[in-house]
């Protein structure tokens, strides 16, 4: 039979507002001997605090949400990674939701989460919200800086990442550079995109836009916009906009019997494990995953214990990592 | 100021507990005028029903528990993909649990999953558990028939699945098959190994110790346990324990400048998105993540709902799918 508060209550010889107080850590004004009485009692009796009822006194889920557009992209899964890290530290679980990229599907999920009382919500969204009015709760955005705020913004140095690995190329004597970008997805790449654009221009070399491909952030959306763009241009060397499109760009070359770097240099963005195992190991832009996810937990524990202090900003760089997917031009 | 169950009593000129009973679909009894009144005050109000309040008469918390060895595994997203897919048409979220393949974590986990009065668990073990005693909660075990029950057992068909694909190998002419397992992971492998010993003696090939290596499900796993295997013995194609390995196996083989499928036949066990997409494409054993995680899902919402019918088993089949990454044997 279920242990309950009543009988802690008769087996240790105190009341049951006694026990509630003691174990909510409100039994301060208890002497040593009636705590210790208590939770010897709750000890050798097993007994567990109904969890909603304790959250009646407490307000407390020890829950937050997390909502991300795809579980299955690699990028995620390690930023989910990176957030269960820090939770567990502080007892502290996810509720997960897979929005499919589905503006609808977050602004229900994001109900959904209210309504069981999460701590708070991690957001990694492609969308632009109107957050003063859907959200009440504490909030950190994984957002690429898409929604305008002054606190809790979590960017990436992707400018500069991007213009790294454009002049990269140049450097190494590529013109012919195409670029996957992605317009409607998670990475609206805008930054990466306007890097590109003023590293030729400083590098005096003519902007075309047939060199530009646009698709799904995903291994296949990768494929098929390498291989659209491959048919029609002669480019020489290609940018993707992240590893998974990379990893589709490399079969797209082989199909079209492309050698990759011979013929085809390709650098990704994100620098999954992955990558460094694909033939040819991929050159890419590191952006650190795991530690974007431990930092939005870090401070979204912050702002739901403190949310009188301000979340702080951080901007994570990239590193740039040369592998054998780019060679100098073949003249 | 936040609206409470008060004001919408108030609002509709009912009682509190009037408004508790209509809300919670327990107000039959009460006219349709009644209901109408009460709920469009609820809808102009924009009131939300305290969550943990509403918790302790329904004793619901719409939430399942899931505890995954690890959240970056290619295979367990794939799952997890599968299990969201069906709770979300329920309204039912997932409180994530990220194991680390650890089994102290886990018995942590579903202590704190049953703190959180989680309506079920989905528990994806590599480890033997002592359910009787610690789940006192409807759960479905993804743990490849590990822990032995009468229902609700989710199986994959993995020694015909292993033993097809030895098969294949040994028709090409292979005789030197090489095999990466793993003792002591999620992956027993026992299955697949047992397939593997029977079908050599089938064919009337020796089994030779040296052909074996263990090692970590991981990509870098099966880097590790190839380059090991492929130093020491001149085997002529691997079965590697998963999809993972085998991408870790093609980086060792090119590190060796093995050619695959020239010099080194590969055959993985998932056949993961990514498979198809590898130099060359890899040859694998499919088995379907998404739907075991869907079924999983389903059955634990029968159980939950349904606790006095049994739960179903079910043995999902696998595909043998043969690409770039095996050929015949160059004598």
């Amino acid at each position: 039979m279920k242990i309950t508060i009543k009988d802690i209550a008769r087996i240790s010889g105190v009341s049951i507002t006694t026990v509630s107080q003691i174990l909510n850590n409100k039994g301060q004004r208890f002497s040593d001997e009636t705590r210790r009485r208590v939770m010897k009692a709750v000890e050798e009796n097993d007994y567990n605090p109904d969890y909603f009822a304790k959250n009646m006194v407490n307000r407390e889920s020890k829950t937050i949400g997390m909502i991300v557009p795809d579980v299955t992209d690699l990028f995620f899964s390690k930023v989910i990674e990176g957030v269960e890290a820090y939770l567990t530290k502080k007892d502290y679980m996810i509720l997960l939701c897979n929005s499919n990229h589905s503006h609808e599907m977050e602004k229900d999920y994001i109900k959904q989460l209210l309504n069981r009382s999460v701590a708070g919500i991690l957001l990694a969204s492609p969308n632009s919200l109107e957050l003063e009015t859907s959200l009440k709760s504490p909030y950190i955005l994984i957002d690429r800086g898409l929604n305008t705020r002054t606190e809790g913004n979590l960017l990436v140095k992707e400018y500069d990442g991007s213009y790294e690995s454009v002049q990269y190329l140049i450097n190494a004597g590529h013109q012919k550079i195409g670029m996957l970008t992605n317009e409607s997805g998670y990475y609206p790449m805008s930054e990466r995109y306007e890097a590109y654009c003023q590293c030729l221009k400083d590098n005096h070399i003519a902007y075309n836009e047939n060199y530009l491909e646009d698709g799904p952030v995903t291994i296949e959306g990768g494929y098929r916009a390498a291989k659209r763009l491959l048919e029609k241009t002669d480019i020489t060397a290609l940018c993707c906009g992240n590893d998974q499109m990379a990893i589709g760009a490399y079969r797209a070359a082989y199909e079209l019997g492309l050698n990759i770097p011979k013929d085809l240099s390709i650098i990704g963005f994100d620098n999954l494990e992955i990558s460094q195992y694909l033939n040819p190991p991929l050159t890419t832009v590191a952006q650190p995953a795991f530690e974007i996810g431990y930092t939005a937990a870090t401070y979204l524990f912050q702002s739901i214990n403190q949310p009188e202090k301000k979340v702080p900003n951080k901007t994570f760089g990239t590193e740039f990592i040369v592998r054998g997917s780019t060679a100098p031009i073949d003249n």
